[in-house]
């Protein structure tokens, strides 16, 4: 009995020592110091090496060190009978709204603009604001709590998802209905989960769907989005900026076009960050869950794939 | 019986073409060209000539042609029998919030540090948020409204005005009690009305009862700051940054400091720009209330100065 820390390349000591506060009884290993496999009933990662887990022969539960599990889905040595939950935190939602509303404002208010009269000393009272119509992808812990407080602002919003929902307080679009959606939007923000429907969501047909001068905001996963049609999408004026918090390859490589493109503003995946003091108590919580065989919070569906 | 339109160097075309769109019957004069001072029931004016509307003999109403009416209110030379009216404007309310939020938030999520890496290529991951408590000076139509909207983001925020206020829904401080205001707060947003009480309010004393490294948002009146003090404040470190919409003299000289000041952030008073087909119906309407002795609608009241 005891857990697993793996996480490469990043440092897991607060991880560590948030689990001993709560429960110093805990037997806890850190990738990729193991001694012994055979002692691991839970594994708490992020970005683990794929086929790693087969490695330990109790292993009960996979808990993702964040809110999306993609990392652990796509390693398909993992047996489909383990369970595998996720971390729900408010704070992460929070975060995640508020950085997102941040670039919403920004091309809405074009503050890129008033930066760039600043340096020139010029005073241009025209035209203060973007008319805005604000599309979000994906509409779940996320994307809902984004969409009501972008109505809060009495901004305009739609959503877009993979299923029929009814009841919501505000225009949602479905499955074949993406045309009629994009019709209407010049603002679309990136939630989805990603899943094998939603890898390269973000593509070249899709920016031709998009109505000309559209803006993207992409704070979900790097690989929702096809790089380069996004920058043929941007050079042909079909879309008119982008920030992007994520990418296929993070960090970003040096040489990578997104760094010094005029029309992309690039953040270092940090429009959402875990905050272990949220997420251990879950951890803690799940992994006397599955020992005393009782059930688990925040555990994911994987044929949704979330 | 007629309208005079007053604001220097500034085009009123649209404010003409309003009116007779919706009473094409109204005689408009526009300031410079008046031929008929006898004929101006109603002033509708913007930084109009100190003295110029004692020469209307037959004046009943002036009326500002945006939010605030301390531009007539400076000038001596009005009878104080003269009733005045202001433009009241969801549009307006709409716009301050969502400029001022775009400010916090820029300073919250830390934007110009982003941008700088950008520019420097630089992966950086660490303390993406800074912590803050907005206090928003003046809580009447537009500050109510920010505070309201920035509670519905899960910001903390507290609000202090002149008046003794009762059962709202955020903490609200008054009068005397400034510094325990002041106490928690690290962003302060000025939506102040600007009278003979709050001239140069954002002053040297102001900034030293600001808890060090508060950053200041000013979207009311460049006369509510004293520019000098917000310099020393900034460059001794009290106060971290400013964002300042509006300016002693606009446009803001070309040999002003602000200009170049690498905490200080310039926008050439586009926060909330009155809009003439929201406003316009407003004046007509108060054109014929005054002729017909009915009730004002926004009627301000001098004794408060607004």
């Amino acid at each position: 009995m005891g857990i697993v820390i793996i996480s490469p390349n990043r440092s897991t000591d607060v991880w560590e020592s948030e689990i001993r506060k709560i429960d110093p009884n805990i037997d806890i290993q850190v990738f990729p110091n193991i001694e012994r496999y055979e002692d691991v009933s839970v594994a708490l990662l992020w970005n683990h090496p794929t086929g790693l887990l087969s490695k330990f022969p109790n292993l009960k539960l996979i808990c993702s060190m964040g809110a999306g599990v993609d990392h652990i889905l796509a390693d398909d040595t993992i047996s489909d009978n383990l369970p595998i939950t996720r971390i729900v935190d408010p704070k992460l939602t929070f975060s995640m709204s508020n950085f997102v509303i941040m670039g919403v404002l920004n091309y809405h208010r074009q503050w890129p603009r008033y930066q760039k009269q600043q340096v020139e000393q010029k005073w241009d009272m025209s035209q203060p604001e973007i008319p805005i119509h604000i599309g979000v992808l994906g509409v779940g812990e996320l994307g809902g709590d984004l969409i009501r407080k972008l109505q809060a602002l009495d901004l305009k919003v739609a959503g877009y998802g993979n299923s029929v929902k009814e009841g919501l307080s505000y225009p949602y679009y479905h499955g074949g209905q993406l045309q009629d959606f994009l019709d209407q939007i010049n603002v679309i923000v990136c939630l989805l989960p990603l899943t094998p429907d939603t890898e390269k969501f973000l593509n070249k047909d899709f920016f031709l769907k998009c109505k000309k001068g559209t803006y993207l905001i992409n704070v979900a996963r790097g690989k929702h989005l096809v790089e380069a049609d996004l920058i043929d999408a941007l050079d042909q004026g079909q879309l008119s900026g982008a920030l992007l918090d994520v990418f296929l390859e993070e960090p970003l490589p040096q040489q990578h076009p997104f760094w010094r493109h005029d029309k992309i503003q690039v953040t270092p995946h940090i429009a959402s960050v875990t905050n272990p003091k949220a997420a251990v108590p879950q951890i803690v919580n799940n992994y006397h869950n599955i020992l005393n065989q009782q059930p688990l919070t925040n555990q994911i569906d994987r044929a949704r794939g979330y």
